[in-house]
């Protein structure tokens, strides 16, 4: 027999928690936390709030009005500017100067964390991608390439190439990693994945059909894993190019999948 | 076979409605409403936001902020606070100075409408309670009061007489009321059923269990009906010592089941 989920009831004893974006359509987080709350007897349910950034601040002062919501997801593009509402940062939140998860402590103050990277190693691993030992080539040194470095470098790459359109951007991404990694080998560099074995587009060239890709195509081949944040499409145009020239290939998706769980825990312990 | 209501989930592209009040650990409107958004075939949800007085203009500030947020049902003590932060408040809400419900209109606006007086003679009908023609001595010149007031007096009542322990808030009262429904006699009086049929609590009186009683029950007798708005305990001391001297009673819960179908209305049309 199958164990079915309780079906989720809303009263007025039921934990809120919000998923906080711009815009939030695409959202699956709530749809993957609330059966998770449900499964572990937790009378708790996410909704996402679709909130324009110069509304972010009055939505802030507003969930935290809320007496009975414990805690926000966070995602583009609010993960910067959300900082400042918290009144703990960790570890990876620090390193990245961005976070995309928040919780009331029980005195009250917020603590907040940035569990992107983890959920980007720990996606990596569920589909037997292990970073450690490997070489990446990083397209991108916003928030989401910063978080990624930060992880991959503690999770013990070998090294870590890092290319944005602003070489100012790639550089200073290059001393911070460096800084909190000081064993493993960082530096900007090319789009151009020789001496790698793996590349990760962290740029949101391919959200848009007729955007441009992030790397010459020409440039991948057998032996290369090809690695796209972007969810939607859950495959990339950068993806088809490179599972067409024979790469592996690992999409957007598995990030979020690697961290739902962390979500959870950081939230009930 | 049997219908089964299609069970609730939460995407990003689910609208929302919060129920505001302080506390909320009793409120079933979300419970209630909810399937009746899925029945209707929409996809959204209700969820129950604690909010206390001193936060409630950030938390609205915050609810405004949710653009996919569509309306607010508000309960204790918050009715008349939040009738400031609506543009148009409709006539059973201007009559009583409070509201119980708010929706976002398609050029972001909000409208705003106070249903427990509808929620009342609806609910009293739904028992076979018709209020047409009735006496009614109200208990409590209140929010609550004064929103059923008017609304028995909207449905045809003969006579209503109201007692609060504030005289000039009854006074007050019994003048609007008369300014709107100039045909129904209505004047302040004693906490005494004589000449009525109907006895209405109004006052809080009853939530406590070592409350005192809104009314004398060696006035209470056969052939009166005797009402009590309260909630929780679904039966008060009030109606336990009323039935036990013969008289119908009829319990504060029919006047938010009468109100739910009007919420959905309200909101959706």
């Amino acid at each position: 027999m199958t164990a079915v989920a309780p079906s989720l009831v809303i009263t007025g004893e039921t934990r809120l928690y919000a998923f906080l974006g711009h815009p939030v359509g695409q959202a699956r987080t709530p749809h993957l936390i609330n059966p998770m709350f449900r499964a572990r007897g937790v009378d708790a349910v996410m909704y996402a709030a679709d909130v324009a950034p110069a509304d972010l601040d009055a939505a802030v002062a507003g969930f935290k009005a809320i007496r009975n919501l414990d805690g926000l997801v966070v995602t583009v593009p609010h993960k910067a500017a959300i900082v400042k509402h918290a009144d703990t940062v960790l570890t990876a939140g620090r390193e990245v100067g961005a976070v995309n998860i928040l919780r009331r402590e029980a005195d009250g103050r917020w603590t907040a964390d940035m569990l992107d990277g983890f959920g980007f190693v720990n996606g990596m691993r569920a589909r037997g991608h292990e970073p450690a030992g490997r070489s990446f080539l990083m397209l991108g040194a916003g928030g989401a390439g910063a978080a990624i470095a930060h992880a991959v470098a503690g999770a013990g790459a070998r090294r870590i190439t890092v290319f944005d359109v602003d070489d100012g951007r790639a550089a200073a991404l290059v001393r911070r990693v460096s800084q909190a990694h000081p064993l493993v080998c960082v530096e900007v560099g090319a789009p151009v994945p020789d001496g790698h074995d793996t590349v990760v587009n962290c740029t949101p060239l391919g959200m848009k059909a007729d955007d441009p890709l992030p790397i010459d195509p020409a440039t991948l081949g057998p032996g290369l894993l090809v690695i796209d944040i972007i969810m939607k499409p859950p495959v990339t145009r950068l993806l088809k190019e490179a599972a067409a020239r024979g790469c592996a290939v690992h999409e957007g998706a598995h990030m979020l999948d690697g961290q739902i769980g962390a979500f959870v825990t950081f939230f009930l312990g």
